[in-house]
């Protein structure tokens, strides 16, 4: 009864009326399912169909920031008459508005815009939605000498009987909102920087485009930007020059890593540690060549020799043809195959770190996140359909535990299952829904939260590992898919004797722990900004004798550490000890070993850690203990980004 | 004046009349350096020209051989009329000799051909020498009928106004010689295969190839049937396929090696070894890409491009190609080009396991001996000139006492030295001379022996290491080799600030201390017969329970051991604890632990080792303790091959 009273009304106005979850005023609402900003008015039945929503929902955020690009049009036309606007969107971190303008704008320019916007703000005036017929929309725009728009309006939306346009003060623009209602909320807000771009992606249509990062707190925007900061700073390409891990050289070629030796180190500390798992888990290391025959990976459903094809083919022998492979599958499917296997060996576990191609477009080349030749580490298992469950739960707990070694927070899994997108699937709807409901049920078992919509294998359904970085940074890792395909008949035809001594189908597990190397200490270096934990540390210990005269005794430590297996440099510059170490603290060492005096005398070493400073002195042999029980335990000592 | 009378006698009556070392009769003689038989008369000026070869010397052995070579022609002549006889030299481990005979002879009929042979001994006789001109040549082997050799008589000699016979009772055969004057130390031979082969090679010409072989003393050839046999036993790709090391398949495509779980194992740890070994010389490890443009490789002079080229092409990009590397060389200096260099530095040390590709006819593929994607393990050191020296010690020593560590006798240097025959060399005379007296200097100084002409590296002076393998073969394995080429400016024109601030050209040294992985792994399956020392065993230790009732024990302690990073197996068949034993001893597993209801009671392992037997009782940290020392010195504990 009382809600009927409502109709008519606005959302805004009603919103008044009823209870917020923490008392917080909301920011939009969602009607029947679509989101829709607070002028809108209260639908004909009522609240019983409308869902508010608080800056909480992830909704919330984009509508505040395309308001903010609003804002900041607003602002371009009152301080750069004949400014023609483009698209004004929200972004994944933020928004960006487009613009035409005889006057190239600089990032000296962004101080004064900002300015301007905030005046706007403290102005007041609430986002008005208005509905003009395509005409009247027309004239509006005729008579703002907004070109772009009306060209817009007379393109694409010229089949539209009416349009919205949102008005705020003396600024309209055509827009399809939602909108907040008032530019109240919108003070914590930051223009980024200044590029370039096309109206409709025409590279004969040059427009200049501002990037900002919008939030609904000052203290949101505060870490946004300090985090924004720190990525540019630990960009894995900055820091891979400054410390030395990983080079190009555009005569081997574009996306080529070349791995310096102590970006080596990393490869080698992360491959023992990750066979090891493995091992552990009962999988068996395998090597396979890089490169097979075409036909192999015509078994396989791949088509090597297609115009669009990254896998560079070459000619050798007698007509015939070879590829650098894609992937170790069809390999380890050929290892499988070496022999009939009966149900008492299975399951078997293969893994390798095999070096594959993919030709990327040279544009997409980034670093080590995006390469041409890498390394996966591959692991597939070989089993009867009964023993999949545990299999695949097996390595779930391998990813898991995995990515809880290096820090990684919030581990979700996103689920990779069949949707009706005509895609071509292999295996049946009955075996996809068999492979589904196995992977929620023991996501569930582990209390590892799912989340829907990844991108679906079609061999099989299966899971990608989702972390969050240091940085609050999303990363998809691990992935784990149930392969129908390899096993068929109409593929490699894998089959094991049963108990009944017949033959069966076997299942094949696909799982990439750790994706490839490269990517993966990529996202490291940006991980622990460079500062790694003592186990994969280029140099763990930098010796530095306070004075020449303690030379030797720096020497004869450092060969007594290296004998332990430990990573050590000495540092006998004739600089101030004070110098020396600044330098290590800037190289990120995690130990400093000072050697003077008292420690010559008493034979000990005197240890300083990179963050918290001087430990006091130790023995050799408590010092080597210390260190390795360090090592050997992996886990960060220090929040990962600390330097 | 002695001496003037022994002319126009034969070396063979003027042989009894001097005295000989250790009083053997000689076999033939060098006269002015060419090995004569002893039918061949005295050199005009006497014995000054003359040295007398026993059975001591190489050529001796050849020339018995090729002698039992005409033995079974003449065999072959008495017992198949019609028999035409081809070519029948000694070749490096015996003789052969081809004929075209209506009949297929099989293996069955060598001992029938044998008996004859040894009729033919019994009768005695000595091979005569004759000259006689072409003409009456043609008649001789006329009226033998033998259309072959008159044929090979009317082509390749038939410039030769004279030519020689060998007679030896009724068989007159053309041939060079020499050969042994008398047919009784003909005895110890043994025919071993029958094969076909092709008149001159040509493929429209089959004949029929029988092989055998011969030595001077009844206990040389034992010897030498016995190493055939384990020869055969052992041959690594059956020993390979028996113990599931590696496998082929020709889906991937031939010569591509699929390393089983067990043979990566072999893999594995011979990685491990050899990168702690580098590490702790102060190699540094790196990692660079399999591929790389193939210009980069026309800047070190290979033609990937070039018709006959073994390294796969293809093209990638925008008009770019790129080559399957041969060699890590480039990429390394890449790596030392990544930025400027002091002489502080050096030398700077580069290693890598690096996947290389030669694409070998199909033809010339051979087990793991000889593939077409294998890793090599490279190493290059960068350093001024007068640090060369030390270097190439320390790669030396390295070299030596990895091979050491297998159990490799008799490690010898081939040195590998300029000679002008037309290879077109980089590096001045003088630089060559340097470094071949620098390498002869150090190998003295090492105690290693040296032997000249091996295969050079026309990019500078280097040498090969030669080890003996437990069934008294040779093998060439590491290779050092100083390069020239490479840091010229042609080239890649490297340099180093010296101390004087200006630039300087490096030295290179190019080491690959165990060959190709594959091939290195190849000789030692043979020569350690399959049954590997501890550390390499794919499988270490198989633990054998009596009976059902110790089950659970044997997977506890298997558990246990694995803990310890133990490679076991538990053998669980409900079988007498006798087969289980034999299945064991047949697997070359090292150690069985068995356990019975004693050692359940003591809670101990009954430790057999797979040679010496029954070991007594142990407990687990003592166990634990035993195999870990034995793991760690590596060396073999039985003479390699003791199966």
């Amino acid at each position: 009864m009382v809600e009927s009273s409502f109709r008519r009304h606005r959302l805004l106005d009603v919103a008044r009326y009823v209870p917020h979850p923490g008392d917080q005023f909301p920011v939009a609402a969602k009607v029947k399912g679509q989101v829709v900003g607070l002028q809108t008015y209260c639908p004909e039945n009522g609240l019983f169909d409308v869902e508010f929503l608080t800056s909480k929902d992830p909704n919330s955020l984009a509508i505040l920031r395309h308001s903010t690009a609003h804002l900041l049009a607003r602002a371009l036309m009152r301080l750069y008459p004949g400014v023609q606007l483009g698209f004004g969107p929200s972004v994944e971190s933020g928004f960006y508005c487009d613009f035409a303008l005889e006057t190239q704008l600089t990032p000296a320019d962004l101080p004064k815009i900002e300015a301007e916007m905030h005046r706007l703000i403290t102005q007041g005036g609430s986002f008005e939605c208005i509905e003009v017929s395509h005409s009247q929309a027309e004239r509006i725009l005729e008579a703002m000498g907004q070109s772009l728009k009306l060209e817009h309006l007379n393109t694409n939306l010229k089949e539209n009987p009416t349009v919205f346009f949102y008005r705020q003060g003396e600024f309209l623009d055509l827009s399809r909102g939602p909108h907040v209602v008032s530019a109240g909320m919108l003070s914590n807000f930051r223009l980024l920087s200044i590029t370039g771009s096309y109206w409709k992606d025409d590279p004969n249509r040059p427009l200049q485009r501002i990037y900002g990062t919008a939030w609904f707190k000052p203290e949101e925007l505060d870490r946004a930007l300090y985090l924004m900061d720190e990525a540019k700073k630990r960009d894995h390409r900055i820091l891979g020059r400054q410390l030395e891990l990983y080079a190009f050289d555009p005569r081997v070629g574009a996306g080529l890593v070349l791995w310096l030796p102590k970006g080596a180190v990393l490869r080698e500390q992360l491959e023992t540690f990750l066979a090891a798992e493995l091992t552990q888990r009962g999988f068996q290391r395998v090597y396979t060549p890089e490169i097979g025959r075409v036909s192999l990976y015509r078994m396989q459903g791949n088509n090597p020799l297609g115009a669009e094809s990254l896998y560079p083919v070459f000619e050798a022998g007698k007509n015939d043809s070879f590829v650098l492979r894609p992937t170790c599958g069809p390999h380890h499917v050929t290892i499988y195959q070496n022999r009939p296997h009966s149900y008492r060996e299975l399951p078997l576990r293969f893994f390798e770190f095999g070096n594959v191609c993919s030709f990327e477009p040279s544009g997409e080349l980034s670093g080590l996140k995006r390469v041409r030749a890498f390394t996966r580490n591959d692991a597939h298992v070989f089993c009867p359909k009964d023993q999949a469950a545990e299999e695949f739960e097996r390595c779930l707990k391998l990813l898991r535990s995995n990515l809880e070694t290096f820090g990684f927070k919030k581990l979700r899994v996103q689920t990779l299952f069949r949707s009706e997108n005509g895609v071509k699937y292999s295996g049946s709807l009955e075996q996809w829904q068999w492979g589904e409901e196995m992977i929620l049920r023991l996501c569930k078992k582990l209390g590892i939260e799912t989340f829907p919509d990844g991108e679906v294998h079609p061999e099989g359904p299966g899971i990608d590992f989702v972390a969050e970085d240091s940085l609050g940074r999303d990363w998809h890792f691990g992935i784990i898919h149930i392969d129908f395909k390899l096993p068929a008949e109409e593929s490699f035809g894998l089959s094991y004797f049963g108990a009944d001594n017949h033959p069966h189908q076997p299942v094949i597990l696909h799982c990439t722990p750790l994706d490839s190397f490269e990517r993966f200490i990529g996202v490291l270096i940006e991980h622990f900004a460079g500062a790694f934990p003592l186990w994969l540390a280029p140099e763990q210990i930098r010796i530095l004798p306070v004075s020449p005269k303690f030379e030797e005794y720096a020497h004869e430590m450092a060969a007594q550490l290296r004998a332990h297996g430990l990573r050590v440099q000495t540092d006998c510059r004739s600089e101030k000890i004070g110098a020396k170490i600044r330098r290590a603290q800037i190289h990120l060492v995690p130990y400093m070993i000072i050697l003077g005096e008292r420690e010559a005398a008493q034979k000990t070493l005197a240890i300083r850690d990179r963050v918290s400073g001087n430990l006091g002195n130790y023995t050799l042999e408590e010092s080597v203990k210390m260190f390795q029980k360090e090592i050997q335990e992996k886990k960060p000592k220090y929040e990962p980004g600390t330097v």
